[in-house]
């Protein structure tokens, strides 16, 4: 079973992409979690090392998926 | 059941977003399509029509999720 990790920050590009990944993930195959990153900030570091550069990103395995180029990483550091 | 398209051109960030697609994604819900812009030229004012603005992009029902922004369409039209 691999995992899926998704980062997101809360914005409507976030939560539109969020949805898709909680409806047509096949759970089956993969374990989904969700990162707010704006509010558990201590997880931008982990993000940042697996080549997270914007969220929202969906990262399973070692593959990184940015969607829609939200937001950078930068940004949610404020 | 809806529809999943994943729009893309050949180039290496649409084959790895590819396989995240046809791997991950629950076929419970939804029947993929693949489309290869690049080859199949006549389905871009399509991909267009439902705002797709770069490849690789997954469109399901009426959302459009870019992926990793690897080719504007424009670049696709040669």
């Amino acid at each position: 079973m691999s995992k899926a990790i998704f980062y997101h920050a809360g914005c409507p590009v976030c939560v539109d992409a969020e949805q898709m990944v909680l409806d047509y993930l096949d759970k089956s195959k993969i374990t989904p979690e969700v990162v707010h990153l704006g509010t558990d900030q201590n997880r931008i570091e982990e993000a940042e090392k697996v080549g997270v550069k914007s969220v929202p990103a969906l990262v399973i395995g070692e593959n990184v998926y940015h969607i829609n180029l939200g937001a950078s990483l930068a940004d949610v550091k404020g």
